[in-house]
């Protein structure tokens, strides 16, 4: 089997990098690769709780906007690609009672015709487009992650499904706030404009150096932190549910589409 | 029982519309009532075909934004406003196999644990709003409706939910075109910015005289026929799959929410 790296990947289509992770060729995340590509989180959930994750997600869209569910027991993705989700991220995770079980390169073995799939608007192609527009983010530079907290703050419940709000924070300078939010606004498909800015106390969180996952933030006292809704929301209510057998995406392992970032924009 | 008429009721409050709607105290349609705030289309649907109605919804989201889903069984509004759906819409109507049945003034005699209800996204509220903000729309100015049409285009099917997608039509003058698509993009609650321009052919439609619903349109040749996605979309596709049960408002007979329709704004 050839080995890929991700310099081999500078540069290739989405629809290449899906094939390599397909074969398991390439077995790196998907940070940074095309860039100038829609990203996603991905969701599957048996029939049973669909109605009530994806009533959960509606109702915390800020968090989890949906741009794609699949077909009852389809792992084909039509709209945002024409792509495989059981095999064409990088790798899985697999969730049994809220524990998680395994961690493999593709979930073939474990597909079922009961589950139902959801791709979930994420920041890691949102990321580098605010980076091209002059917000500048050093931890993306630096190949780290944004620091993301559980709040004080609870989501709205749908069925099963409930659990605190989740931030992810970004350290922007203060002259770019505006800017910042005015291109965030444009994008509701990645958690949309910031919903806080400043002191994190007010949100529960007590020290920004310790976050519940991503990487410790270098706090930077010149810039301001912002929060903005996360995608972790809805993945700590479905394990909070412990339903019997659900999967996601691992962490940084995105499922990459073939329609540009740009071409999510709710507005001109 | 007190008998109320729309004169009456200019200037009330959405929480005292749906005080007289409740009581059947007030039996005309929403049409101009509350004007500043959010009209919803409503759909109730068993179980059953709950999560293939959601997904239909989200694949056709311009023509059926979902902005609130209930707990399954319940009728209470909680995000919009605090109401009871089984009782404070003015009209309903009850369809069996695809047939409508009944146009209850209330559905309380009807409901069951069964029920999921959507509530969705509709111009009722946002027609008034074009109009403050200088888009002339003569037929509100007359209490007339807009037209909708069925097109040749298929909507995006999911599960047992599949039919053609529905446009509605208004006629704006050239040079407030652009106006226009800048407050509609602001809106993708309420179908967001136009979907077409100009000759309809190329949609299916042979006369803009002939709508499938709402009223006949007087055409102006010194405007252009501008199309949105319609939530009619959903009720043809729900309509045609003849599921054994389900429940929608009336035409015209909309729910009114305690949210400024400025409020559900995308962006700033």
């Amino acid at each position: 089997m050839t080995t890929i790296t991700e310099d081999n990947l500078k540069g290739c289509s989405p629809r290449d990098i899906r094939a390599h992770y397909r074969t398991d060729e390439y077995i790196g995340d998907s940070w940074g690769l095309a860039p100038a590509y829609l990203q996603t989180a991905v969701a599957m959930v048996p029939t049973e709780n669909a109605l009530d994750f994806f009533t959960f997600c509606q109702r915390n869209s800020a968090a989890c906007p949906v741009l794609e569910v699949l077909d009852r027991g389809s792992p084909v993705v039509r709209k945002l690609a024409e792509a495989d989700v059981a095999t064409d991220l990088g790798r899985y995770r697999v969730f049994r009672e809220g524990e998680c079980v395994e961690e493999p390169p593709n979930v073939r073995h474990l597909w079922s015709e009961d589950l139902v799939t959801f791709l979930i608007g994420c920041t890691g192609s949102f990321e580098p487009y605010l980076m091209q527009r002059g917000i500048d983010l050093p931890y993306v530079r630096a190949n780290r992650t944004a620091p993301v907290y559980k709040t004080n703050r609870p989501a709205n419940s749908a069925g099963v499904f409930s659990g605190p709000q989740a931030v992810s924070m970004r350290q922007i300078s203060p002259e770019l706030i505006t800017k910042t939010v005015q291109i965030c606004s444009r994008f509701p498909a990645f958690h949309g404009a910031p919903i806080y800015f400043g002191n994190p106390v007010d949100l529960g969180i007590n020290d920004l150096r310790v976050p519940y996952a991503g990487d410790p933030p270098d706090l930077d006292p010149t810039k301001v932190p912002v929060f903005w809704a996360c995608s972790v929301t809805p993945q700590l209510a479905a394990l909070a549910s412990k339903i019997p057998f659900m999967m996601t995406n691992a962490p940084g392992f995105m499922f990459i589409g073939d329609v540009l970032t740009d071409d999510m924009s709710a507005t001109a």
